[in-house]
C-alpha cells in the first residue's frame, strides 16, 4: 500500500518520518504525472512543488494554519493531500475538481485563485483578521512563484506587510520561470543571490574582517541600528526583502525535504514578515517537462514514455492566425512592436519574437505596466500591439481608460481567450471584455468571426489614430487559408451575410457562427432570416441596425460575452424600442469549468437556442440566459 | 521686471545664472501662491517642486528632452515656465488650463496624467520608441513622489527598466507625503537612507577599511561583479534601487538649485536607469501649507495672510455622511474595518481612524492591494469597507471581479467622487462606475439620492453576504439630519416617490434630484409623471420596472454615469421593448473640467432636459447626449 493511500487529511502527514515523507512525495509526483498525462492540466508547476507541498502540510496544521497558493497552477499535490485523492482524476473535467484552488471544494483551499500576484495581500488580510477578531492563531503561508512576484500588487502587499510587521511567511518558489523564463531586474537579482558557496564564504570572512577594523567597530557600536542595517546589506543575500521589512531565509533547495521543513519551521518562529526563498525545478522528476517546462505548463493528454501529445492539435487557432498576421504586417511597418505579459507562446508571439527580437517586449506578469508602456511607445511614434488574455486584460482596465483611452493613443489590444476557455474555468474565462471595453470612450472594439477576419481586424486596428481592441476565442477554428493580402475592414460597418425576412440574426465573434448555423436550421423549416456579422461592438453600425429594426419584427443578438452590458445591450441602446430585441449570450454569473461545447450547451448558447429565439411566437421579453 | 515675465519657453531659462534661477524660483512660488489663493487648486505639491522644476527645465531642452510628471499635481511651475504664464489664472476653471498636464495644451506636456504611479512606464516607452525609431536622442526624466512609488505599476516598470538598462532618469520627489504622511515599508526605507552625515562618513571609512583586509581584497578581485554588487549594498544608501538595476544618486536637497542641477546632469550622464532621490518639503515657502500640507493638497480659494478658506464649506457632504455613518455602525459591529488608499481625509475616514485606529488601514496608493487585502480580511470574518474615489476604483477592477466577486466575499466598496467632480476634470470624474460595476456577477450596486440614503445603503451593504458598492458624488448636498437609527433599505427595491401617469421618471443617485425637479417643472404645466428612486442598479427592481413599463408609455432614466452600459442600459435590458425608454446621462466621451453645474448644463443633464424628454412628442429614439 502506498503512503499516499493513507493520507486523507494533511494531519496524517504528521505520522510520517522525513524519509517516509520523501517517499510520499515520489508517489504524489507519480500520481500527478500519470493523471495529467490522461486528462491534461498544469503539469510543470505542480511537479516542481511536490516536496514543498508535502513539507508545508507536514509542518503546518491546515486548515487552522493556512496556505495561500498564488495563481494556483501548482496546487495539484495540495489537492491530493487534502482529501481529494479519489476525485483527482476528474480535475478540470466538467463537473469535476477545479484545476485551481476553490473555496467550494475544500476548507483547505483558503481562497480561489487563477490570477497572479495576490497571495501576499490575501495572507496579510487573513493574519490581520485573526489579530482583530482575537480568534485563531494559525500561521499563514503564501506561496508564490518568482514570476508572480513581478506583478505590482505583490509589491504593494510587501510594502504594507513590511510596515505592519505582521507575522506572515512568504515562500518564493523560484524556478526562474513564470510560464517561460522570467524577465526583469528582480529576476536578475534573484539569480545573483542564489546559492553561491564562494560568495557565502566571502561574506563570512568579511563579517569577521570588518569587526577587526577598530575605528569602524566603535562607530558601528555607537550608530546601532542604522549600521546593522547597512551591514546586513553586505552580509545577507536577500537585502531587497530586508529593506522592505522582511526577514530573509534562503536559498533553500526546494527538493530537499529536510531543508524545506527546517526553513518553514524557522520562518514561522520569527513571528514577523519573512521571505523563504526556495529554489525548485519546474517539471521536476519528469525529464520531458524539465527540458521544456513551457510546453508542459498547461498540457493536453500526452504519452508518458516520450512526452508527445496524444491528440496533437490540427488546424489553425485564432492565436496562430494573430501571430502570423502580426509578423506579416510588421514586415511592412517598422513602427509595429509587440508586447506580452509573460505569455509569449500563449498569445502566439513566438514567431514575432524570433523575427523581430528588437521590437518584442515581454514585461513579465505586469498587465498594468504593459498598457502604459505601450502608451509611451505610441507617443513616441510606434504602433504597439499588446497581446493579453481577456481575463488578464481586466488588470489594466484603468490604464485602458486613462492612459490609452483618454490620451487617444493608437495602441492595439489583441485580446485572446475571449469567451469561455473551457477547462480552466471562471478565473480564465474571458466573458466580460465586450462589456468593459465598450465603456471606454473612443475605443474601437472588434470581434472576428473567423481567422481571416481576425487578421483583417488587426490590420484595421493598426490604421486607426486611436485605441482599438480585437477579441477572439481560444482553441481551434475552421480551416484557414492565409489571405494573400491583409486588407482592413470598413470601420464601424457590419456585414449582411444573408438577406431574409421577419427576423434578423445579428452575431458578433463566435456568435456569427451560431447565427449561421441557426439560419440553416431555420431554412430546413422554410424560414429565411437575415444574418449579420456585426464585426464592431464599438463603434456600432447603427445605420445597419436601424435598417434591420425597420425591416424586421425581431432582432436576435448572439455573443459569447455576459449579457450584462454586452453587445446585445449596445444594440438595445441603438435600436431598443424600434423593434423587439432578443439577446443571447453568457449569463450574468461566473461560469464553471468544463468542456467548452458542453458548458455552452448548458448555458443555452447554441444554434438551436438561436433558432428557437428566432421563431418563437412568445420569446422571453428580452433575453434567454 | 520679473525674471518670470521674460520666460515664454523653457529655453529662456538657459540664459539665466544659477543665482537668477533661484530668484526666478521665488517668483514662480509667489505666482502660484497668489493665483491658487484666488482660484483654488493643488498648492502644496506644486510649492514643493518649484526649484526642482526650474532646475529640470534649465538643464534639459524640452520638448526634445521630456519630463513626465507622475500624477501631475505638481505641474504648476512647469505650466508657468512653458508658455502658459498668461493663462495661468484660468487653471482648473471652465474653459481654462487643466490642473494636470494635458497633451492638448502644450508640446511640453508629454502625457496627460491624474492617476498615480505610471510615469516610469511612460518614460520607458518613450525612450524605447526613440531607440527603435532611431529618431531623437532626447533625455527622458520621470518625476514621481515617494507616495506614487508605492503603486504597483511603478514597481512593474522599475523591474523592466532595470532589466533593459534603458537610459532613464527617475526623480523621486521625497516629501514623506502622498496627500498625507506616507505609509509602508518603502517609506521607512527612504527615511533610513536620507541625509545622515555620520552614516555617510562611516561608509567612507569602511570603504577604505575593507580594501585593507588582504584575504578579502584577493577574493573580491577574483569574484568580480558579484562582490562589487555586495560591496555596494554596504556602501551605497539606495541599494534597493541598485538591486533593481538602477544607479542611485542622493539624497539631494530639493530646494538647493545648484545641487539639483548638478545631480540632474550627473544622472543624464550615466546613460543607464538612474534614480535621483530628492528631498523636498511639501508646501515649501508658505508657512500654513508647510504646517498642514494635507489641508493644502487640494484647496479652495484662501486668505494668503492666515491660510483660512475664503468660503468655508457649509453643509454636510456625502463624504462626511459616509464617515459619520461608518463610525456609528462600527460602534455596534466589531467586524467592521476601514481601508483607504492614501485618501483618509478625502474619503471621510479621519473620525474612524481616530475612533478605531486598530481597525483602520491606509495601504498607500495601492488600490489593487486594498481590494485583495479586504478579501483576505473578509475570509477571516471581518466586514471590510474599502473607501476609494470612483476613478481610482478602476485600478482594482480585476480584483473586484476575481478576488471579491468570484469569491462572493462580503466586502463593501464606498465609491466616493462618483459622477462629475468638476475642476479636476476627466482624470478624476467618476463617470463609468455604474457601467463597470454592474458587469460583475453578484455585485450589489447602489446609488443614494441623499446623505440619509447613503447611510442606509452603507448599512444595507454591511448586512449582505456578498460584495456591494455604494457610489455617491463629491461636494455639498442638501441639509442633512442624521437618522436616529441607520436602517438598511430593502434589497433590490426601488421607491416610488410620486405616482403619476403617462411617463415615469426613474432616477438613480443624483439623477433622482433631477427627476424630482423635472416633475415640479411638469406640474406647472399640468403634467404629473411618476417619479421613482431606483436605489439599486444591481439587482435591478425588475418587478417595479415592468409595472412602470406596463402603465406608462415612456420611461425616462436619469443617471450621472456614462450612457454606455450604464443604469439606463440596465433598464433597457429589463424592459426594453415593453415601453419606450429614453435615457439621460453622461455622454460616451471624456468630459472636460470646470464647474460641475456648468459642465452638466453643457451636457444637457439638467431638470429642464429631463422634463423635455418626458413631454416631447418625438423624443430621440433612445437617448439624449
Amino acid at each position: 500500500m502506498r503512503y499516499l493511500d493513507k493520507i486523507s487529511d494533511p494531519a496524517d502527514l504528521r505520522q510520517l518520518s522525513e524519509r517516509e515523507l520523501t517517499l510520499l512525495a515520489g508517489e504524489v509526483r507519480e500520481t500527478i504525472l500519470s493523471c495529467v498525462s490522461e486528462t491534461g492540466g498544469h503539469l510543470a508547476a505542480s511537479l516542481g512543488t511536490v516536496e514543498l507541498t508535502v513539507a508545508l502540510h507536514s509542518v503546518l496544521d491546515s486548515p487552522r494554519d493556512r496556505v495561500v497558493w498564488d495563481v494556483g497552477h501548482q496546487c495539484y499535490a495540495h489537492k491530493l493531500l487534502t482529501g481529494r485523492r479519489d476525485r483527482f482524476g476528474t480535475i478540470r473535467q466538467y463537473g469535476g475538481l477545479s484545476g485551481f484552488p476553490n473555496r467550494d471544494e475544500s476548507p483547505h483551499d483558503v481562497i480561489g485563485t487563477g490570477h497572479a500576484s495576490t497571495s501576499i495581500s490575501y495572507g496579510l488580510g487573513l493574519v490581520e483578521a485573526q489579530r482583530l477578531a482575537r480568534e485563531g492563531d494559525g500561521n499563514v503561508v503564501c506561496v508564490l512563484g518568482d514570476g508572480a512576484l513581478t506583478g505590482g500588487v505583490a509589491f504593494e502587499a510587501l510594502n504594507q506587510a513590511g510596515h505592519l510587521r505582521t507575522p506572515l511567511v512568504v515562500v518564493i518558489n523560484d524556478n526562474e520561470m513564470s510560464i517561460r523564463p522570467n524577465v526583469g531586474a528582480l529576476q536578475l537579482y534573484l539569480n545573483r543571490i542564489r546559492l553561491d558557496p564562494t560568495l557565502t564564504r566571502l561574506r563570512e570572512d568579511l563579517e569577521h574582517g570588518v569587526a577587526k577594523i577598530p575605528a569602524i567597530g566603535r562607530q558601528a557600536y555607537r550608530l546601532g541600528k542604522d549600521v546593522k542595517g547597512s551591514m546586513k546589506a553586505f552580509l545577507v543575500p536577500g537585502m531587497l526583502f530586508e529593506e522592505l521589512g522582511f526577514a530573509y531565509i534562503g536559498v533553500v533547495d526546494g527538493h530537499d525535504m529536510h531543508a524545506l521543513r527546517e526553513s518553514i519551521r524557522q520562518a514561522i518562529d520569527t513571528r514577523r514578515p519573512v521571505v523563504v526563498h526556495v529554489k525548485t525545478i519546474k517539471g521536476k522528476g519528469y525529464e520531458p517537462a524539465e527540458a521544456r517546462p513551457d510546453a508542459f505548463h498547461g498540457t493536453g493528454p500526452f504519452n508518458i514514455g516520450n512526452g508527445e501529445r496524444k491528440a496533437p492539435a490540427v488546424g489553425t487557432t485564432y492565436t496562430e492566425a494573430f501571430g502570423e498576421a502580426l509578423v506579416r504586417l510588421a514586415e511592412c511597418d517598422e513602427r509595429i512592436v509587440a508586447i506580452t505579459a509573460a505569455m509569449t507562446q500563449g498569445t502566439g508571439l513566438e514567431a514575432f519574437e524570433r523575427r523581430f527580437p528588437d521590437r518584442f517586449y515581454d514585461v513579465g506578469i505586469a498587465e498594468e505596466h504593459a498598457a502604459v508602456f505601450a502608451a509611451g511607445l505610441a507617443i513616441g511614434g510606434m504602433r504597439p500591439v499588446v497581446a493579453l488574455y481577456s481575463t488578464f486584460l481586466q488588470r489594466a482596465f484603468d490604464m485602458l481608460m486613462q492612459d490609452v483611452g483618454l490620451q487617444g493613443l493608437p495602441v492595439t489590444f489583441a485580446v485572446d481567450r475571449a469567451g469561455l476557455v473551457g477547462d480552466d474555468g471562471p478565473t480564465h474565462h474571458g466573458g466580460f471584455d465586450l462589456s468593459f471595453l465598450r465603456v471606454i470612450p473612443g475605443m474601437t472594439v472588434m470581434a472576428p468571426s473567423s481567422q481571416e477576419e481576425l487578421q483583417r481586424m488587426l490590420a484595421t486596428a493598426l490604421t486607426l489614430d486611436g485605441p482599438a481592441a480585437v477579441r477572439y476565442p481560444r482553441g481551434l477554428a475552421a480551416p484557414f487559408s492565409p489571405l494573400p493580402e491583409i486588407e482592413p475592414v470598413a470601420l464601424g460597418r457590419g456585414v449582411v451575410l444573408q438577406e431574409g425576412v421577419d427576423v434578423a440574426l445579428v452575431g458578433v465573434g463566435t456568435g456569427v457562427g451560431l447565427a449561421r448555423e441557426a439560419a440553416e436550421l431555420l431554412a430546413a423549416e422554410g424560414v429565411t432570416p437575415t444574418v449579420v456579422d456585426a464585426r464592431f461592438v464599438k463603434p456600432l453600425d447603427t445605420e445597419l441596425l436601424q435598417r434591420l429594426a425597420a425591416g424586421h419584427g425581431r432582432i436576435v443578438t448572439v455573443e459569447e460575452n455576459t449579457l450584462a452590458g454586452g453587445f446585445g445591450s449596445a444594440v438595445l441602446e441603438a435600436v431598443g424600442g424600434a423593434t423587439e430585441v432578443v439577446r443571447l449570450g453568457l449569463p450574468d454569473a461566473f461560469v464553471p469549468h468544463g468542456d467548452r461545447a458542453r458548458v455552452l450547451a448548458d448555458l443555452g448558447l447554441t444554434a438551436q437556442a438561436v433558432a428557437l429565439a428566432a421563431r418563437s411566437q412568445t420569446p422571453t421579453l428580452t433575453h434567454v440566459e
